[in-house]
């Protein structure tokens, strides 16, 4: 999957006040814009993710998939997915160079938001002569740019799906992200402005993130002790230490705490009155789904969406895995999308019928 | 309360193999000992406590509590604590000199266990002269070391109450100490020799911890949104560094790795055929006490304790405080085990009895 890019060349200001002197996003496509502009499946990625959601997502994206731009017979959808801001495949992020000084921003990259992000993806439809997103879907992260979009353009998006994500950040999750950053800040070669400054912090930062994506069964049933016997050397420690070696190897700590701050901040209330009037403004036929084992972001959060945004069903599903469950449990997550579009009221446009009409 | 001292003399062996050329145990003792030595309660103490049970668990031990050394009338009970071998609180510990080279012990102090541990707080009860233990009690790795205790010498403890621990270390359990330990690695003076050496990443391991120890509740009441508009600032953030910062006024790094090492090796079946096997050897009259919102010693592990322990009552208690709540829920914790005291079978003395024997 070839990454395209997508050039804003003016001033992009941003929630905090600060602004970027334009940005760019890396993005991808899969399958062809319909005449009517109907068949549009707009992905957004969660923390960690890139443009490709036929990589980090591949269960739902691709040649018989649920979301699928080519199936047999017919023209499928066309699925759109883009590296968001201040991330660091292919889009503007702290490890790109900054304009005014001609030298990365490492530190210095202003803090931004999913409102912001959201912003910057709304200029790349744009660009792409997108007029309305039939589905926007994302999990976690991803699930609350696409719950901003549908609050700052209701008319865009004609149906939601947000999974495993919430309405404002718990106290609970902002405590997660915070205990990182005091492990990234702990690592003395933080405040160097090298692109692996912090890099071991980073990894201590990752290994309490897995934590907090799994729970107590996950670990006990895949990171079982070896033997009674045993007074060292645990799988479930070495799974820690493999799990931040792994991100370390696709990633950079300037860019994980940017994003840390960006779920922080996530509150759809903010300058909006409050919550309950936000969430009041979506008019998009919408699905939120909860996991059951999900102790990041609790099913709690995503019944209290449910209940509030006006026209929006709830599902759970099980899963082992925790809130890394939406990156994993596929077939459920396929299956409830299924049956909530084919149960849609008359005047929703089924997903399926687009794809057909394209034929 | 005035510290007392024992200083062991004699090689002291520990589970790894490795030995300590003798060590000391800081203790208090509240109350008198009996003529019949049948008023002891022994109080274990959990990871970062101390020797003055009265200190850290004043709802429980004191005046007018249910461990009291000195009610209006009559004598009461002899409680014993002692601080455990490994760490800072007057015993010793890695801050402590190695006799070898005259030199504080660093990060050269072995690897010590649960068993370790109670195998010096029984060298400390056989000088005080007890024979036996009425109650002895704990909570967290304080019941970790009560458990142990009671599978070593079943003879010894007559009663026993185990509150939010477990049979064996949980793989959830070790991948949380170890992203802590990786949080301390990441500190560049971690490797140097002097007290304070990791203390930046010590406060970040302690702000993991306090995510173990409470959960999406305590920081959802405690710790809620200033308002709808902020985008920085955090309460729970500040929370996070707080409860670091409060940690490295009174706790270093050495210890903190020591005693996370300790929580990992816990398995009561090592070396005893299977951990169902040790659990069996147990004669005394049991209490087990799960916390319902525990997420780090979840109740599924005190129930398989009460299942597997031959004398055994299971009892489960709310609290909005997760595992932390063993420190706080005073008032039910000791009607529970008012309650189970009283429903004892004929053949156990009642803890009331003792203290009225002695009048």
């Amino acid at each position: 999957m070839t990454l395209q890019y997508f050039d804003y060349k003016y001033s992009f200001s941003l929630e905090s006040g600060e602004s970027l002197p334009g940005f760019r996003l890396a993005y991808t496509t899969r399958g062809t814009l319909n005449e009517e502009g109907s068949n549009v499946v707009w992905i957004c990625h969660a923390l960690t993710g890139n443009a490709d959601a036929g990589d980090w997502w591949g269960g739902m994206v691709g040649s018989g998939r649920y979301f699928d731009p080519a199936p047999p017979t017919g023209t499928g959808q066309f699925i759109v997915c883009a590296n968001v801001l201040g991330s660091c495949y292919g889009s503007t992020g702290p490890l790109s160079v900054n304009p005014a000084t001609g030298q990365p921003y490492y530190h210095d990259f202003p803090a931004i938001t999913i409102r912001d992000m959201v912003n910057a993806l709304d200029l790349l439809r744009q660009e792409l002569g997108i007029e309305k997103i039939h589905t926007c879907i994302g999990g976690s992260v991803g699930g609350e740019q696409a719950l901003e979009w549908a609050i700052l353009q209701p008319n865009l998006i004609h149906n939601l799906v947000i999974i495993a994500a919430s309405a404002v950040a718990s106290p609970w999750c902002i405590a997660f992200n915070e205990a990182q950053r005091m492990a990234i800040e702990a690592d003395p070669t933080w405040p160097e402005r090298r692109a692996d400054a912090g890099v071991a912090g980073m990894k201590a930062a990752r290994a309490m993130a897995m934590i907090s994506y799994r729970n107590y069964d996950t670990y006990g049933f895949t990171q079982a002790l070896d033997n009674n016997e045993q007074l060292d050397g645990y799988k479930s420690a070495s799974y820690q230490r493999y799990q931040g070696d792994k991100l370390a190897d696709r990633f950079n700590a300037f860019t994980y705490w940017t994003l840390s701050k960006v779920m922080d901040s996530h509150n759809v209330g903010r300058n909006r009155g409050s919550i309950l009037n936000a969430l009041g403004q979506i008019k998009a036929y919408t699905l939120v789904v909860g996991i059951r084992s999900d102790l990041l972001f609790p099913p709690t959060e995503q019944q209290f969406l449910a209940r509030h945004i006006p026209n929006a069903t709830y599902e759970e599903i099980d899963s082992l895995y925790g809130h890394d469950g939406f990156l994993i449990e596929f077939r459920p997550l396929a299956n409830i999308i299924r049956k909530w579009m084919a149960s849609a009221p008359a005047e929703v446009v089924k997903l399926e019928e687009v794809v057909r009409q394209a034929k």
